[in-house]
């Protein structure tokens, strides 16, 4: 067996063994095998696909590559949560807190922000003092403690998903479903969970812009969860718009405290319901999802799930003051408010354009080594179906400078199609795979 | 522009512009972008494929990439000649002597064996003595004493090509139409001959297997040449069948001296005397291939062939009593003869098996680092539609060992199909593609 013969079976289109996939998958772990040759095996990859099977063997076998993070020690049955990314999309820093205050454990590991999508550690490093670097040790011993914690992954695990992961950002290969299944079922198994959540989206701002897609997305996922005997249930959920409706990473952070604070309603909260009861069903800490969602509504309506978030940040070394006063994150030098100025109905939204324009006023990253300012960002008040005047807001805009705001303002209005046609709203869920593969569709 | 636009847009099937080709074309060449993009766009056109103007684009951007050979103070229409690649294929040593003596100046630059094919220079160099380095400056004033030189291809020509030759070689990337004709294009078009005959293969012994691969091979290519302005003509021949009787680099030698002394008749004088035509046709040396044909069996009946071949090895260094006695040339330890065993009609070969075979002896390299056996090899007789008996010379092997013997004697029988039914002999010549795109081919 040698590299050439394996990128040549897969360049023919036919299905590689078992064998073959460990032996790349070792050979990008361990840097045996030279970056070109992964390089040209990841396009014939994406251009000829990968089976069921050889799905879940790349998975499996990315995630033998390296360590496995070992949560026994915590209690209960640990649940993770997992999105294909998303904007404005920040269910974790709603739900985490809200499925801890139902007692059940939270030992979240979390991603950064990647082309026109945030992420989650980016968003808690905008409140002041927030740390995200832990080892294990004290990661279990948080969760032991106060029931939560989101951090970074540590280095050790899923190294093969590292190497290949670095070289689809750059030879064009991200968008291939067997290799985005391995690379998430990969990192959510090696981290040790018991059962795992998957949000999977799908639309304009998503990774999948299909519904079709997007199941069967789901679906290898979940399948790849049954072979390795972890529970995994997929919900797919809507990206034709921002989650929430604020983007960029203070504003989200103020925007999830809005929602535990109960001072906001809408798709972030419902789709934080959602899958957080789906987490406490595969708990055993709720007999459905609607149970979840009454006992997650419950803490919320309490106080205690935005009690919990206090506890997170003060753990974590953040200022605990951002639960109730937001001017204690960054702030933007240049707030501006921007109307829609003709009359009509949002019928439609490029979600992906406006993650761009959030990075390209500093929220996101270009190149992996930038810096960024986490007070910038926009809020869109607005969302698909809405009927709007000349003179309604449309959205503001956070930016470090004039200039950038000019360019922002651009950006996001180009982005959103206002017609003269009355047009419904997107729905919130479209499908639900459950850990048995069983699909339950929307109507 | 980018390297990862340009891989997404290839991946997505999109025609690459010129601006793109030449933007990673450059790359190649001065190692601004790093292999790992390479490799992936590389694998993107070998499953999506290149247009004729992307290809040509290609071409040209790859001889640009580097110098071009001056043989301007050669005087006359220099016509360089060059093969994709066959099994006991050795015309080169056959028609530069031939083409020399009529007059026209052969300056040619040939390359190494590669997989399992031979290459000229490997076999010029089983001559004790004979030498295939040397610079320009000695190089034309060879061609200028004596009317032909045959040398490596000098370090500066299409260093692009270099880069990627070598890529496509470790990452299943050879066998791409565009690849194909932009390396040759470029490597020949780099050399500096005023006018080309392409001699391409068709066959099982073929790079490409199927007359129709062949011809639009030999399109592009033809196309190629006239938007570069120098005439090319494609003569399409078959490699069903080791071209020559004897297969190895001594052995091969031996062959062409036989067929210059007049000693042999067959498949490989005819393809030479065909392509050495072409050569005479296109340097104003003769009106017809008829005629071409003609001039170069005077001169092969007169002596005068093989009198420029030992002033040719002379000149390079080699002993010249190899025209006359090839007991100078390395001999095999091992020399056995194989019968046939059996009576019926030599139905059909596998042709890069029995190039395999030869190469398992010690003829050609696995690795680019491997030291050749010049002795070893084999000669075979029996050409496909000939009827044989149990006690006929099937081949004759040429080996450092009985256990090499042993090894080739079931590589090549198990490459040959004997069978009851009578067969016919397949064609030597299948078709022509003319300067201006005009097609011939055999009935």
């Amino acid at each position: 067996m040698n590299m050439v013969e394996i990128i040549g079976h897969k360049k023919m289109g036919l299905a590689l063994t078992e064998e073959e996939i460990s032996y790349f998958v070792k050979g990008a772990a361990d840097g045996s095998v030279p970056d070109y040759q992964l390089a040209a095996l990841l396009m014939a990859i994406r251009l000829n696909g990968m089976d069921h099977e050889e799905t879940t063997a790349l998975a499996l076998a990315m995630t033998r590559s390296g360590d496995t993070a070992d949560l026994s020690r915590i209690p209960g049955i640990k649940v993770d949560k997992h999105s294909t990314g998303g904007v404005g999309d920040t269910t974790t820093l709603v739900l985490a807190p809200l499925v801890a205050a139902c007692g059940v454990p939270v030992a979240k590991m979390s991603g950064r922000g990647l082309g026109h999508t945030g992420g989650t550690l980016d968003k808690l490093e905008s409140i002041p003092g927030f740390c995200v670097t832990m080892d294990e040790e004290a990661f279990i011993r948080q969760v032991q403690n106060i029931g939560v914690a989101v951090i970074g992954q540590t280095g050790s695990l899923a190294p093969a998903d590292k190497t290949l992961y670095a070289l689809r950002d750059v030879t064009s290969t991200v968008d291939s479903l067997p290799l985005i299944a391995g690379s998430i079922m990969s990192k959510k198994l090696a981290s040790g969970a018991d059962a795992i959540v998957l949000d999977v989206k799908t639309g304009s701002g998503a990774i999948m812009h299909t519904f079709e897609d997007s199941l069967a997305l789901a679906k290898t996922m979940v399948e790849i969860g049954k072979l390795a005997g972890r529970p995994v249930e997929a919900v797919i959920t809507g990206m034709e718009q921002p989650l929430g409706t604020h983007v960029g990473n203070a504003l989200e952070v103020k925007d999830a405290v809005d929602v535990l604070a109960g001072r906001t309603r809408g798709d972030l909260l419902d789709v934080s319901l959602l899958l957080g009861a789906h987490m406490l069903v595969l708990a055993g800490a709720a007999k459905s999802t609607e149970e979840g969602k009454d006992r997650l509504m419950r803490a919320l309506e309490s106080g205690a799930g935005l009690e919990k978030f206090r506890e997170l940040v003060t753990a974590q070394g953040g200022d605990p003051r951002v639960a109730d006063n937001w001017t204690i994150l960054p702030q933007a030098k240049v707030v501006r408010q921007v109307r829609v100025g003709r009359k009509g109905y949002v019928q439609s939204m490029d979600t992906t354009l406006l993650g761009l324009a959030a990075q390209g006023m500093g929220a996101g990253r270009v190149k992996k080594t930038d810096t960024l300012d986490y007070a910038t960002g926009f809020v869109l008040p607005v969302r698909i179906g809405d009927q709007v005047g000349p003179d309604d807001l449309f959205f503001t805009l956070y930016a470090r400078s004039e200039a950038d705001a000019d360019r922002a303002e651009q950006a996001v209005r180009s982005a959103i199609v206002i017609g003269e046609e009355p047009c419904q709203r997107p729905p919130q869920w479209y499908a639900t795979v459950t850990s048995d593969g069983t699909v339950r569709k929307s109507k």
